[in-house]
């Protein structure tokens, strides 16, 4: 009972309305694997850095007990790097800089000790490496897969063929919209779901997120925060706790996808509480299962009495 | 026990990517009064409209159980008018004409069997209009207002002079950030309570409601809808469907405001399926207990079981 993470490792640099951090530890992979070791003791990351990623970057994650035997590391090369600002609004971004270097030539190898992984977290790649990884795993039961809107523009055929072979979409309303070329987010859902997803989770960000599955419809809520300092990484770590609360149910039903939401956001309202994944590095599970019940404080709708028919 | 509604009764010319609609009846109280009549018998409208406003109008409003007393008709004047364009995000809507015409001269005399009124709803209207309306109502045991960004705007200290008089303040996200002039909504909650109301709920549109007050914090989800034809009234349908169910509680805490904002987003739904007040002119309450009670499912979360600590 395995997950395996595809994704980047990077150095990040942040602008936002609180504050800067320059060349912190980020990466898709970086923030799904250290969100789901909470729930998972078998977490592996594939995934490539540069002969000038930090040995101190390393033990952070081995530490945690994420699995690097699928680290590459590019002696010559660079590590992937981004640079970005968010404005008031923080669910709008741009992006400064962005500098492939190692990811340029990412040719994933899994391990052979990663082809038994039970869930595969497809972090937001070029389609075709993701598809790449897939077919290096045996028979994975369940798999996450997340994408972007450069994806859905510029290689529209080759995504299309990675989402009929995944189990549970997780994007973004604008994407989602974008992906299913239909503003109404219950048309969209149908139409994505036919691509192939039984399953689409769309993040709202400060509006929470939504489950479409054959019967279901889902609305989590989001923590209210008063203090959001830096939202890079939110959407990683809320793919890494819902797989890693999956992994630990060990069933991929409504229940446990809805569970799975919920600790999913309860670890994402935490990330986005410091710049880069500090407070993914030192949690605790009291702090987790706490914050996962404020959810079901948040959201719960008592007894109502049917109205008298006049 | 009863609910006064002030606001506007206006003919609205309507357009969304869905279909247009032509001088249909409209205006902030009468959505109100057609949500909150479902809930109570004893509904009663303050407004002003001219002489060219239809009898089948005012008939579709007092066969419904609306109480008219308070309904001034201008017989030399002309009804509000609102032409607004709504586009493929609702949200974001274009007002193309507005004539205020009989309610530019609007002074509303509260009739003697009004003042004994229990909630009183105080539709966005300029702020000093909303306080001679409560100075005319003896003791109400809840007062309810809305406002719009052009009062926040235009006359800030007189709608602050109206906010001390108010229990439960229910606006839009972007008037609560503006309204405290901060970004953040928690934050902004905290800021606009110490202006006077106890109570605020926060409309979000497609992304459902916020309750905050004293020690409690409410997420409601919105009803994913696949067709929405037409927005209009939406906000004073959830006021009106929150009020009404208030009514029917006669309790004003926690619990009751939650099942308040339930109800209210039920009504809301219905009115946005279509054009104009339709639907809640021929909803029968157990279409309202049964779309209520969907609010239920959408938004449960199941039994989580804490983390083990590593």
């Amino acid at each position: 009972m395995s997950i395996l993470a595809v994704g980047t490792v990077a150095f990040d640099s942040i602008e936002t309305p609180f504050g800067t951090a320059d060349r912190v530890l980020g990466g898709s992979a970086t923030y799904l694997t250290l969100a789901a070791r909470y729930f998972s003791d078998d977490v592996r990351l594939v995934g490539v850095v540069g002969g000038d990623f930090p040995d101190r970057h390393v033990e952070a994650l081995r530490t945690r007990g994420v699995d690097l035997e699928g680290l590459t590391v590019d002696p010559d090369g660079e590590t992937f790097f981004w640079r970005g600002r968010y404005h008031y609004d923080l669910n709008d971004r741009d992006t400064l800089d962005t500098q492939l270097n190692v990811l340029q030539t990412f040719d994933p190898q899994i391990p052979a000790s990663y082809r038994d992984s039970t869930i595969v977290c497809l972090g937001n790649l070029e389609p075709t490496i993701q598809r790449d990884v897939l077919a290096q795993v045996d028979n994975p039961s369940f798999v996450i897969c997340d994408t972007m809107n450069y994806w859905i523009e510029n290689t529209p055929d080759s995504l299309r063929e990675t989402l009929r072979l995944v189990d549970c979409l997780v994007i973004n309303d604008a994407e989602a919209r974008e992906l299913a070329d239909e503003p109404n987010l219950v048309k969209a859902a149908s139409i994505i779901r036919a691509m192939g997803p039984d399953i689409l989770i769309v993040k709202k960000g400060e509006h929470g997120a939504l489950l479409f599955s054959d019967d279901i419809v889902f609305s989590a809520p989001a923590y209210p925060l008063e203090a959001i300092q830096d939202p890079t990484g939110a959407g990683d770590t809320f793919a890494g706790g819902l797989a890693g609360h999956l992994m630990r149910e060990g069933v991929f039903n409504g229940a446990s996808l809805k569970r799975g939401i919920i600790y999913g956001s309860a670890m994402a309202s935490f990330a986005v509480e410091e710049f880069g994944p500090e407070q993914l590095l030192r949690l605790d599970a009291s702090q987790i299962s706490k914050r996962a019940r404020a959810f079901q404080d948040l959201a719960h709708i008592p007894e109502l009495t049917p109205l008298q028919t006049a």
